[in-house]
């Protein structure tokens, strides 16, 4: 039995393990094993499960005890990163011992513990005490596993080194991962085993990335590996379609590689209540029932999760901006036909419809549920899609199958699907019972994952993608306006004048559950007065006809007004009082976006005057948004939908040869003069988000 | 052709015709024409209508400019005060002359015309001018029926008095409604037709209203004729299902008189888009379609119209409390039932079910629609009800037969069903149209009403029913925590002490479309901080299940915690610092409930600390209420679903004999001390919203 060290630590860990040791998983669809060898074309053809014990008896991973196929068999999720982080806060990290081997000799503390690596590999996936190690340091994870968010996939680890893994999970280049591990630390690797450099003999493993597709490179990518990237706003919803390039990618893994000629031989499997089982594949799919379109936003219950961020705390999680969601028309065959013709003959009015769940596995082993009424709901739209944008799935966004569940979070419309379950749970996996799940304000960072409801329909959202102001606008530097130039991309606006400024907005707005949006309200002046924007009539225009029977699409809007204050205030100390009627809406910019552009020195700043400006939308359910994020706030940062405020403020620009001038800046939405590179959009989110959480 | 008088009036007038006159109807289901004789016991037989034109061709009051039978034949909706409120903040209504006629003479201004009697009879229901007369005046109206809250039915009264009518409609004793009717003045009636006391002959008309059933005197009533009521709060919730005698009423004329005896007579007319009518009466339904039952709430959509009033602006129509909804067991047929045995073959996933409309009009003539969608949906236990809570319908709820769509505005819900139209327009009626919509804070007193789209789904919203504070909670004085007396009604509480006050709350949460209640917050600080309340689990109780589909009812919660501020500050002006924590929870009561209590002077009061209790809820789809009624504010007051707040305030009770003490109030909610009379309390929102209106 190993001596776990500090005592601290393991208390600490004792008291999380005995009340559900925290998971905290970035959102939409975490990591999941790869249960087939890499690199193999062939789709995984499932053979009918004989076994009587329904998948909803076990976990989704439950084989991986028991099996270590894959050359890369471990894996950490996306949302690791988000629990290390979590359970960092808790916990004191000093005690991690720095390493101290030379090749003359082991320097370390003497009172830790040596262990072999020989010792180590006896604690591998069969162990009653799984252990792993990193650089020289061995640690216990036996009580992570059950923290662990990606379940018992933590074994394939065991007996061995993390570090392959991590070198190739770019998503663990982290903050606070290393302090978390080092709460399970029991000893050092014995000198012995290490070598020249104080490391272990360094594994090689193929990257699982390798084959992952070429993305757009305007994406703004959170992270490459898995790759978690969104559009970037001016390109979000300037059709109504996202294009399929453009479309947010959200992974936990590499993307499964299905070649294109034997797409019609992957295979869906199907298994009802009474363990009866049935397989398409999908050439028998598209042969045997009608298909159908249906237009629907599909979005990441972390979008917008750097706002709730910025504004009320700390959140755990990828820090999307606005474009963790778009909209796409899919296609398919309708999931209620399948299932009917699987021999499921429930009706939507029954009550098995209300307490049965249909758990989608996708080819990487990711799960994830839906209640059996909106499966089988006549207007409920759920697709096995084949297509997006008239085109095949890319692969990307689940080629060749997945589910499309319009008007929910997009984490239960799993890509790459294979396995679909009728049962009487929701999908056992913990994306479904603990991570895609918001909670209460009231709620810290161990939240109680029982209670909450798992996501299924949307919460109404909205926000602005684009603001032009001044010459922008004048001069119709605005894509509705008739733009033709790529607006934004190279031509900052030239000087423009302090007064009666004319501002053009443009945004999204999205209910779930089909409920369409009736009205968009816009604020030019942090929430004193409104004024309602035109909402884009997208399903009329021939050329972008609107499919389903619910509204599942987005709701585009414009707006066109002028700002209320446009004061840079003489950058002397005589500060001249602004009028009583702007008084009020004039604030000091207060976030690190607006000040650390421009040429205003410190002294200046703190007399720039900036407006806020907010959009908020109303569906036909009469639902709105909250106004704030501070009542909403939980510490995944799900579902942040609060009004969209974005602060403006403005800014003087150098000239460069030419005269400098007066321009407005925002640092969170982009358009003409507001253009910024991708990866510098992405360092500000992170960056505000790490001001706020108090690191740098 | 008259001369209408003063100028201004008929120019503001003439901008309201072109634009359409606003109609402000007060909420749910506003009044509308008798079309049969008063005390006429037997139900009316509706003939299978076989004009091939759909009633969705014609208003449903069409037939009113020809037929005046009833004695009692105009009707103003109790919406027609919150017409004249909106109109009289536009208009100057200082023309209107002062009447002097004395016996031995006209002493009224001579410039304005006069009219005899016989000239006003002149302008009748047929006529392209109607006039009325009020008092000694007269009025052309003409340019008023479009913007009239009940339409057509205004025409009943042209030609004659007004006086008769709104004697008994009590619910024209209110300000502003002359003011309005000032506008359309255009001379005196002739001396030669003024009796001694300087007003025409009074007419003798019937009360309608004589044969209204008789309610429990616990309802707190807003008005009396029609009546419109809501429970008191501490009853309101107490069980789940809302007693049939306390549950909230809606009227908007007096109540139909069907014997008990012939309600198997009592016809419902289904007439289909090819213009086939089917006639079943409630013997038939009830022999031919199988019983369902539904637990639904119905909600007025001015439910905390109140709360809007005092804390955003003046709002037009009733100014209900919390109370305005009330949660029953319904048993019927389904409407989609009957639907397709009338031959109706629209499937809910075909384009027709969101293109048509299914039009419900009342034995009064009330008509409203909801979409086909819902009335198809197999989960959207649409029903055609004639029980509640196990009982036959009350007549104030509908008796014989009424619609009840759960999850939908009550206003939909129509009593006294006696027609149903599938047609491809909502219902003609202005309550479809114009009134049960809610609109953008940016619109004034005039609303696009077109622009809207009529209530439907009810939005999410929550309500604190009960407070019980100190020594009530001490003592166990609250009902769920076994309390046998009737807390109250007759035990203020003993004194309280000023610090970790024990606080119990209790309250119910509610939204539309079905849509669960997951969540429901408490803070006691004004949202510095939250907790979550606990749901009570009604539908798990073998005596109260719950039926349907969907979560159509209520869930009440209660909420345990401690004050976190106890503070009555002494009444010397060294008033000690209260410490930072509890200085931003701390605040001056700012309404005038909770000063104008108790016995301290005004000196003390602005010493008097208080503290606002919240609740907000959250559903399954994670929508939740918006923070304030400011951003969500309309004009008409509808859906007023922000974020309950109760200010609570410390305060001195007088000894009566006994040693005073401290104890705790609230003007907006009831419970152990906190006890006011109906009338008290119905007066005291009347009188909080006439001081936001800048009234008395």
């Amino acid at each position: 039995m190993a001596t776990r060290i500090p005592r601290i630590a393991a208390d600490k860990l004792l008291k999380h393990a005995t009340r559900r040791a925290p998971i905290n998983l970035t959102t939409c669809q975490p990591c999941r094993l790869r249960t087939r060898p890499l690199h193999t074309s062939a789709p995984r053809r499932t053979s009918p499960d004989t076994n009587p014990r329904s998948a909803s008896d076990k976990p989704a991973s439950s084989n991986v005890r028991t099996a270590r196929v894959a050359p890369v068999g471990w894996l950490v999720g996306g949302g690791l990163v988000a629990s290390f982080l979590a359970l960092s806060q808790n916990h004191d990290t000093e005690h991690l011992p720095e390493a101290s081997v030379s090749p003359s000799g082991d320097n370390r503390d003497p009172s830790i513990p040596r262990f072999r690596l020989s010792d180590v590999r006896k604690h591998g996936p069969d162990s009653s005490e799984p252990w792993v190690t990193f650089e020289d340091k061995v640690y216990n994870i036996t009580d992570w596993i059950e923290a662990h968010p990606g379940g018992d996939v933590i074994l394939r680890a065991a007996g061995a080194s993390l570090e392959p893994y991590w070198n190739i999970f770019s998503i663990h280049n982290a903050p606070h991962v290393k302090e978390i591990l080092g709460q399970y630390m029991i000893g050092f690797i014995d000198a012995a085993d290490l070598g020249p450099d104080g490391r272990p003999a360094a594994e090689s493993i193929e990257d699982p990335f390798e084959d992952d597709p070429v993305r757009d490179p305007r994406l703004i990518t959170h992270t490459l590996k898995p790759r978690n990237a969104e559009p970037p706003n001016e390109e979000l919803d300037r059709t109504f379609y996202t294009p399929n390039d453009l479309f947010y990618i959200r992974h936990h893994m590499w993307v499964p590689v299905v070649e294109e000629a034997k797409a019609d031989e992957f295979a869906l499997t199907v298994e009802l209540p009474d363990g009866e089982v049935k397989q398409y594949t999908i050439g028998e799919l598209k042969a045997k029932f009608p298909m159908h379109k249906v237009t629907a936003v599909l979005q990441c219950s972390g979008n917008r999760r750097n706002d709730m961020t910025r504004h009320a705390g700390k959140t755990n999680g990828l820090q999307w901006g606005v474009g963790a969601i778009s909209n796409a028309e899919w296609e398919g065959v309708r999931l209620s036909d399948v299932l009917a013709d699987a021999g499921l003959n429930t009706t939507p009015d029954q009550p098995e419809a209300n307490s049965l769940h249909a758990q989608f596995t996708g080819a990487e082993a990711y799960g994830a549920s839906i209640p059996l009424s909106k499966a089988l709901s006549p207007t409920g739209d759920v697709l096995l899609a084949f297509n997006m944008n008239g085109e095949p799935l890319p692969r990307d966004h689940g080629f060749p199958l997945r589910a499309v569940v319009p008007g929910n979070v997009a984490a239960r419309s799993v890509k790459w699907l294979n396995k679909i379950v009728i049962s009487d749970e929701e999908s056992p996996s913990q994306w479904q019972r603990r991570d895609y799940k918001s909670f209460g304000p009231n709620e810290g960072p161990n939240p109680d994952w029982e209670k909450a409801p798992s996501i299924q329909e949307m919460p109404i959202t909205s926000a602005i993608t684009g603001v032009w102001v001044g010459d922008c606008v004048r001069k119709g530097k605005v894509p509705w306006m008739g733009a033709t130039e790529n607006h934004g991309t190279t031509n900052p606006c030239p000087e423009t004048t302090p007064d009666n400024e004319p501002i053009a907005l443009q945004g999204y707005a999205y209910s779930g559950g089909g409920r369409k949006i009736t009205r968009v309200d816009v604020s030019l002046d942090g929430g004193a007065t409104w004024d309602q924007a035109e909402l884009v009539d997208d399903c009329s225009n021939p050329a972008t006809p609107c499919h389903g029977n619910k509204t599942w699409g987005w709701t585009r809007w414009r707006y066109e007004g002028t700002l209320p204050v446009l004061s840079l205030l003489p950058t002397t100390t005589a500060t001249p009082a602004l009028p009583p009627a702007l008084q009020k809406v004039g604030q000091d910019c207060e976030d690190g976006f607006g000040r650390s552009r421009g040429l205003l020195g410190k002294k200046d700043e703190k007399n720039k005057k900036c407006t806020t400006l907010i959009v908020k939308a109303t569906d036909e359910s009469y639902n709105t948004q909250p106004e704030s994020h501070k009542g909403i706030y939980n510490v995944r940062g799900n579902l942040a939908t609060a009004w969209h405020r974005v602060k403006i403020c403005p800014e003087c620009t150098k000239g460069n040869g030419k005269p400098g001038g007066l321009t407005w800046s925002t640092g969170e939405t982009y358009g003409c003069g507001f253009r910024r590179e991708a990866e510098e959009v992405r360092v500000g989110m992170e960056r505000a988000a790490s001001l706020v959480n108090g690191k740098k």
